[in-house]
């Protein structure tokens, strides 16, 4: 098993046709946008009070707390993302308001080092008396991520030691011993960036602590049981006594049983992936195979039976949860976006622990699809539920269905999807690659154009990747800095290529070797070699396990990375009246003119018989109509799921019925 | 038009080979069973508490008020049935149980005619601040339908004495003078009820009251709006202070608009239904022609738009509530009980207003499928929610399923549903017939076995009805007492014959004119003479419109008046891998030994294969198994709606995939 790498052993730049337009519109507009909502200056959108609020708590503006009680994490996140784009390119005015909200936040900290403006403001005293409830060390958690990303970025270490000053505190009150809270928080967190505290600082004490919230998490007796008892049941939510919870809904929290006995993935979801990313990051750097096995029992779970062909996880809008195998609805889903976005952490520690492409291929089928689609084309407006059908009148006026939105919002009040959204876009750089000592090599787990430098056994490396994802599947590879000494490239084999992928190396095309799902090429290397990879990118029709009752007689449709689906705009309505011919060919296209440039696909199919039917009628006998056996042929065209709904709003499907 | 008979006009025995089972379940087991059920001496199931709010508000118990702010209507529930069933048999020891209720419903009332055990015992001097909420009038309304169906019974007229009491005091308390309260109930009930008690006592007051109460609603300023502001949102529900509800929400409550300019079934379809019936008799009564006409909008938007295949009404469990036209979703549904039992109450009112056949198929829709099905075969649990499609893990772990049972629940907390479905089995007699002035004949509706005398303009006539159905079409009608003149006997054709039915009269077939769905024989009767009626009964497959988003693709199976189903029991699971063959022939065959006895219908279909897949597989390419194209041929069996859910529990489907 490879340990974890610090991050200084990579440096990767994204430099990409495609994504560069995305990770550009997080630069230029999401991460301004968002500093104007934070500010609680954008006209038509509930305010944030998030920057307020810090403005409050550190004594320079009197008032009152606004917004949820993880308001902070919003200003956490929003900084976090602000440090991945300056790691990507300098920008003194963005810097100079970054570091003017972190002396706002260094201002709103406690003498003892505690940091959290609702229980400053609002409840002080309370401290740590509702960890169930009020997600003081999950804001904690996102401003030590923020600490470490700005840190990383800037080389200023304001901001980390505010939050070493924070973890040094937390630390002095969770413990086993007698006079510690032997407890954990409600929603999972800071146990991944208690990781990154301690890779960024070696101070192992950060690392000690995390494994000690995973390893209490679910314990009986139950702390968060006993907590809520001490408080009587007193909700902040409702502001009144609720009942206590049992161990059984504690699996809400992913906290009804030790996270080691836990076998499906249950419960809110977001709260589940940060929680099983940071036993991946734990198991590697401590060499814990039980909790390896935890990972892989959760990971296989959750991707192979719980999972939305977009990476979508969670099921249910009641709880943002799972719910079980294979009850996967289109319509009343709830797929959220910090939720893939979760997946694509728990996926990147997975793949440093073991490199398998089927982690990669879950990653990047979240990203492309999921996370890319809940972000409007100009940035400006997000998703929090990704459906795979949505039908906008029922979305409207039938209330199980007003959580699906057929048009996307602009910032939430509760808002934390669109800063999670912007912290992943401008880090992908750290998606893209391992480079692995005990390969000796580098794997390339995605196709994003970029310029590499890695360190491995052999010394330093320097790549350049071009790509034409996701359009067509090829990418090439420079080497613009070898060793001198042989070392590996492992490219994956991206499942979607049904194990077709031509590799060439200065032209010449050469065998390769697949494992674990990665093709391997073992060679000295010299400076300017280039390997042209090419998986086969053919649009297919996907269908779904049988027990996925909801795709019963449907498919998808694929092409590379990227799941499509028909949208009213193209094709008329009731989409649910169309349906696809299983001898169609899929004929790929890539229409310059569709949302600045995208890939469409035309198929075969067919349209229900309308013309007979009475308005009156509900329902008739089938042989009423001997026309309805004979649905008229037509063609059908089908766009990315993660362009849909950017044009006039209508009913959309990614499923739908073949025959 | 014609005026509404005094239904003293018709004397109706149900005799029926079917039905009879239904009914003596109601009088043996059910009325018996709901009785120790309001008397909280049910094992296991929640307290009603019902009889004890009584004996409370008697001053013959000390206690607390239990149960929801409705729990009198359950015990007029109740009640009502007992008359019903005294009607068709006499049984001392049950009306001794029934004066001994009476005795202490009187013991209850004020001494201004005020009866109410929740303001008499948990919110004294708060009568009539509440309408919105508190259901007053409501289960006012109820207790008035019980003393009709008992003075009707049994000749008695004590509950009758106290409803009229209150119905003066409720007079003396509403209206449009200044001093009096312009409002209305926040549940409709008291209007149709108000409409029994002016039938039963030729009291106009008790008419004019109804109307007033009909022609109040949705007025603007709102009364439910001003009320709430009086209150400053008090709510009974929640304890707290709530929002003042606007117009538009005022929909829940059908108040949103004046009823005469409503087109669509909206808000919770219970109160809608209950309030169509009452708006049906008031255009009958009244010859309010504008009212008819919203009757005829009202129904036909609902029965053509918003309804089930099953009868069922009410698409979402959120408010029990009407959404939008064509949005039937089969497995998030609610189709509550009681909603298709008031769809019942307005088809039979307005059938009175017009005899088109239309009104009875949907009666007879609703009556076989929705409303018997909610009943266990024992008649000792019952569903509230019917739904088209169930897979028993999604709702015990999806919370957006939860309210869709596998298995018939006990006696609920909020019962309004097991006692509604005995007033209504044990009324059926109600159903069948209409003796018509204008048309000088006999209108038969329904074809359930029966002895009935009904005056029509040239005298009495009796007529024994013995009918095959629901498994044959076969009717015959013997008439034992003719008038010496013409008149004409009217036989429903109805829509699932398809326009073919044969007709005897003494052996010999004749012609028939049909008017308005119904088959007219005119002639001078003689005692003795006996008329075969035949609609053609043969199974169909039927589709659905295809606006029906749920239902594209799919087919139910109907025969004659019964919707028929796919349970898990009988063709294995997941229902969804399964499909019918458009080619199919529809088996029917009687089995003496499903269930007491009853038909099935096999049918030729496919199941999806499934050997080929692997359990980590959940998406794969349409190419990657051949063989999933030629799913394999499988013998399916279809079982009657209505007893689904009877045997081991397991998935169930009316609307499955046909290719």
């Amino acid at each position: 098993m490879n340990l974890l790498k610090p991050s200084s052993s990579m440096e990767v730049r994204v430099r990409d046709g495609f994504w560069n337009r995305f990770t550009e519109l997080v630069r230029k507009t999401v991460i301004p946008y968002q500093w104007e909502a934070l500010n609680d200056r954008i006209p038509g959108a509930e305010p944030s009070y998030a920057i307020r609020n810090f403005r409050i708590a550190a004594g320079l503006e009197e008032g009152k707390y606004g917004g949820m009680v993880f308001q902070d994490s919003d200003v956490a996140k929003w900084l976090e993302a602000v440090g991945y784009s300056l790691a990507d390119r300098r920008d003194p005015e963005l810097e100079r308001i970054a570091d003017e909200v972190i002396d706002l936040i260094a201002l709103a900290q406690h003498e003892n080092g505690y940091l959290n403006t609702y229980f400053t403001i609002k409840d002080p005293g309370k401290q740590w008396t509702n960890l169930y409830e009020a997600h003081e060390l999950y804001c904690a958690g996102h401003m030590m991520e923020a600490a470490v990303a700005y840190y990383q970025a800037t080389g200023k270490r304001k901001l980390l030691d505010v939050m070493r000053k924070f973890a040094d505190h937390i630390e002095s009150v969770f413990g086993r011993e007698a006079d510690r809270l032997r407890g954990y928080d409600g929603h999972q967190e800071i146990e991944l960036a208690l990781i990154k505290l301690y890779q960024a600082t070696a101070e192992e004490r950060y690392l000690r602590l995390a494994q000690f919230f995973i390893d209490e998490r679910g314990q009986e007796p139950s702390f968060l049981i006993e907590e809520c008892e001490r408080r009587e049941g007193y909700s902040i939510w409702t502001g009144r006594k609720q009942p206590i919870p049992t161990m059984k809904q504690l699996a809400y929290n992913q906290a009804h049983l030790p996270v080691r006995d836990q076998d499906a993935a249950v419960g809110h979801s977001v709260r589940a992936v940060y929680m099983y990313a940071a036993m991946a990051d734990l198991a590697g750097l401590t060499g814990d195979q039980e909790l390896l096995d935890s990972c892989r029992r959760l990971w296989n779970n959750m991707t192979q039976k719980q999972m939305y062909i977009t990476g979508g996880i969670g099921s249910t809008h009641h709880g943002e949860a799972f719910t079980i195998d294979y009850d996967l609805p289109n319509d009343t889903v709830y797929a959220e976006t910090c939720a893939s976005i979760g997946l694509i952490f728990f996926a990147q520690r997975m793949l440093k622990l073991e490199q398998k492409s089927e982690y990669a291929d879950v990653l990047e089928r979240a990203l492309y699809n999921n996370v890319l689609g809940s972000m409007s084309q100009d940035g400006m407006s997000y998703f929090y539920v990704n459906p795979l059908e949505v039908w906008p009148d029922a979305s409207a006026h039938n209330p199980g269905r007003h959580h699906v939105k057929a048009v996307r919002q602009k910032w939430f009040g509760c808002s934390c999807c669109p800063p999670n959204v912007a912290r992943l876009l401008s880090s992908l750089n750290d998606y893209i690659y391992t480079a692995s000592e005990a390969d000796n090599g580098i794997y390339v787990h995605l196709f994003i154009g970029s310029e590499a430098r890695l360190r491995i056994a052999g010394g330093q490396v320097a790549l350049k990747q071009r790509s034409q994802m996701p359009w067509h599947g090829k990418s090439t590879f420079e080497l613009s800095e070898v060793t001198g000494a042989a070392f590996s490239l492992m490219l994956r084999m991206p499942s979607w290529c049904g194990g077709q992928a031509g590799m060439k190396v200065n032209g010449v095309q050469v065998e390769y070797d697949v494992l674990d799902g990665y093709a391997k090429v073992d060679r000295v290397w010299k400076k300017g070699d280039l390997v042209e990879w090419e998986p086969a990118m053919t649009a297919h029709f996907i269908v779904a396990h049988p027990n996925i009752r909801a795709n019963a007689g449907k498919a998808a449709i694929e092409r590379g990375p990227l799941v499509y689906c028909l949208e009213e705009i193209d094709n008329g309505g009731p989409i649910a009246s169309l349906s696809l011919s299983k001898g169609s060919t899929l004929a790929f296209q890539y229409d310059p003119d569709l949302l600045g440039g995208a890939g469409v696909i035309e198929v075969e199919g067919y349209s229900d018989e309308r013309a007979s039917w009475r308005e009156d009628q509900p329902y008739r006998p089938l042989e009423a109509a001997a026309s309805e056996s004979t649905a008229g042929p037509v063609k059908l065209k089908a766009v990315p799921y993660y362009l849909w709904g950017n044009r006039t709003p209508g009913e959309m499907a990614v499923w739908n019925r073949i025959r």
